[in-house]
């Protein structure tokens, strides 16, 4: 494998100063392995002129490709610009093409040119420009000594979709990518761990040019077979066969492939089947109507939610007893229960779910301490339910409720409950 | 400024391969910047000896002090203790206390100490060793040349015990730092060359010794003002006189200071008034209500949240009129309108507030093309109503409506309608 060496250069002082998570640097990680190049640095930066040219002369020692983000903005405190002008010796000049973009964006959201905006037409002579859809930024493209150095925005969708759209494809042409294939294996409901135990022989077994890698996040662990060759053909079959043999250890914990969402397999899954659903939310708050409707179309499956936030609204509107609610509580298997019975007749669907819990911080009793969460699914022809001991981070335990109810519903429609 | 130059080091090739996103350095940087010091450098490099050697030496030639998370596991792959034994000329030695540190910990978690973990006791002969109350990689303290060097496991939860209740109060005690003060003011509904058109001059009128940064993020900026000095009474009064004349400028816009979301200063407002909230919510498909309930404490002042996402939801349960729905749309000032009223009525709420658009990819007409969003607010005397027209993204969107719900409120609440 021909590994490209890359660095990453995020500039920014709010990153430095911690008010900014960096993701951008992450997203371009990903993009870039899957590229099959190697990133061996990151580097995150102020904005100061010293500090870019600095950071910048010392990625293109070791590296062959450097991707920066960040600094393109069009206020004073963003140097990005005029620095890598003086880096490789070029001179700023305005440019009518950059500005009529500019002015295109703007426009089509009905805004103004000001002058701030008309100041980001004026680019290094000799760069190569590339287009900002999303924004006013245009990115550089720079070769100096046969390395490549790009500057992107540092507003993350501006800078994804330029990437997405031209750099990565002028990049597989510069540097002439060897062939490289990936697979990505989706699995749900289960860690990292218990799979590597689960398919340990299998892994073994995998030759030399299929590479396999474990993407955890919460909930849910992707596989990742990364084959490497020179018969696109062959290594396409090769990594199938690989697949076809890891299925049957696995296959309960598999929800899709590549790309593919939970939401979206569920989504699938209903609109395959001619099925509706609804949901009756209470701790996760409509963050599991938000992940559903997420993907678009999704409205020809779902139908609504309702989010009874308070008890009132689960007795006055959704129906649950308040002899249910005072003997075992909102938090209980016999309110879920009642809560997706109520809300699938309601809503006229065919499924509901239902989920309530105790995200945190506070409301955790000896008990029922926070992170308990109670699932339901009703069919109308009968009710399942789930109990989910999650952690003590509030924002964890809603995105894991979610991912828990749409895992449970996947349960069903593939009848592996 | 004569503030202690700090580096952060993040190892491990899970950040680098684009597996793990970094939260750690960015933790870090808001402690370290939150002391005083500076952060003017994160670096993140692979689990290889040559890696961590030179990224060490060189974060230690520009720097103070250098922080270090990552590596130090019980693997064959966590490099960073026997690395940084060599760089600092130091035997490894077998610790009993460390082993009773880590016998404890595994011993309260009902499990048995295995040899990789027995390995962990072995520490380098000279550094001072870090207690880790939440596993078994103690952290490393050195000292070289009147430079500080600071070695931490990877895993955050363990991290950040070990900064807050060791190495914070060892760093106050061992450095003498110059003086930094952060003021952060918050705005939303207004572009970063808008806002910076309209206090270009109040910001050229700024002291030497205070700057100011545009943080922009989807909807909102942040404007942060940064003092630097030898008197923090000086330098925060300073900054307050240009806040007061800042304010005036932008009042409109500004929702709140520092680290304060919209979403909880909007709950604030709601709170101090004793007013409730309910939503209606159709292309935002739950969006809101999740902003809104990922505030703990939430449930005090909101009520919950009829997601009609299908128009027979609208109709059936929301009573918007046919109609409305054949005359108007469902994407229409008299849709929301009927919705924010009809749903303030249902929930028993002071407020309501509806959302109906197009969010995307599909759905859009000549007249109605994607990216229109319809939004009212009903108060029970008056309904007020918002068009927005945003771009094509889905997910950008659906965050754009309710950071447009939610200013529509705060506005209500400031009285600035």
């Amino acid at each position: 494998m021909d590994n490209t060496r890359v660095e990453i250069i995020t500039i920014g002082d709010e990153i430095l100063y911690g008010q900014t998570l960096d993701t951008n640097s992450h997203w371009i990680s990903g993009e870039i392995d899957k590229l099959g190049f190697k990133v061996i640095r990151k580097t995150t930066i102020g904005d100061t002129e010293s500090s870019i040219l600095k950071a910048v002369q010392e990625a293109g020692e070791r590296a062959q490709l450097v991707l920066m983000t960040g600094g393109l903005g069009p206020t004073n405190d963003d140097l990005t610009k005029p620095c890598l002008a003086k880096y490789f010796g070029m001179d700023m000049s305005f440019s009518p093409d950059v500005l009529e973009d500019v002015t295109a964006f703007l426009t089509s959201k009905g805004r103004e040119v000001t002058e701030p905006n008309r100041k980001q037409a004026i680019v290094p002579v000799g760069a190569k420009i590339i287009r900002n859809k999303n924004g006013t930024a245009p990115g550089m493209w720079f070769e100096k000594d046969g390395k490549i150095y790009v500057s992107m925005p540092g507003v993350p969708h501006e800078m994804v979709e330029m990437m997405t759209r031209q750099v990565i494809p002028d990049l597989r042409a510069y540097f002439q990518t060897g062939l490289i294939y990936h697979k990505v294996v989706n699995t749900v409901g289960i860690g990292e761990s218990w799979l590597a135990d689960i398919i340990q022989e299998w892994e073994n077994g995998l030759p030399l040019h299929i590479r396999l890698a474990y993407l955890p996040s919460s909930g849910m662990v992707k596989l990742r077979l990364t084959a490497t060759g020179d018969n696109m053909e062959t290594m396409k079959k090769d990594v199938a066969q690989r697949v076809e043999t890891l299925k049957p250890l696995i296959e309960q914990y598999i929800f899709g492939y590549d790309n593919v969402k939970l939401e979206e397999r569920v989504g699938q899954l209903l609109l395959n089947q001619k099925k509706t659903l609804g949901l009756a939310e209470s701790c996760s708050g409509g963050f599991v109507s938000h992940l559903i409707t997420s993907v678009p179309g999704s409205s020809r499956y779902f139908k609504g939610s309702i989010v009874s936030y308070d008890n009132a609204i689960k007795m006055g509107w959704l129906g649950v007893r308040a002899d249910t609610l005072n003997e075992h509580g909102a938090v209980s298997e016999q309110t879920v229960v009642e809560m997706a019975e109520n809300a699938r007749k309601m809503l006229g669907t065919d499924y509901a779910i239902s989920i309530s819990g105790i995200a945190g911080t506070d409301g955790g009793t000896q008990e029922k301490p926070v992170g308990t969460v109670w699932l339901a699914l009703a069919d109308g022809q009968s009710t399942i339910t789930r109990k989910v001991n999650l952690g003590i981070d509030r924002a964890i335990n809603i995105k894991l409720s979610g991912i828990n109810a749409l895992n449970l519903l996947r349960q069903r429609l593939m009848e592996i409950l």
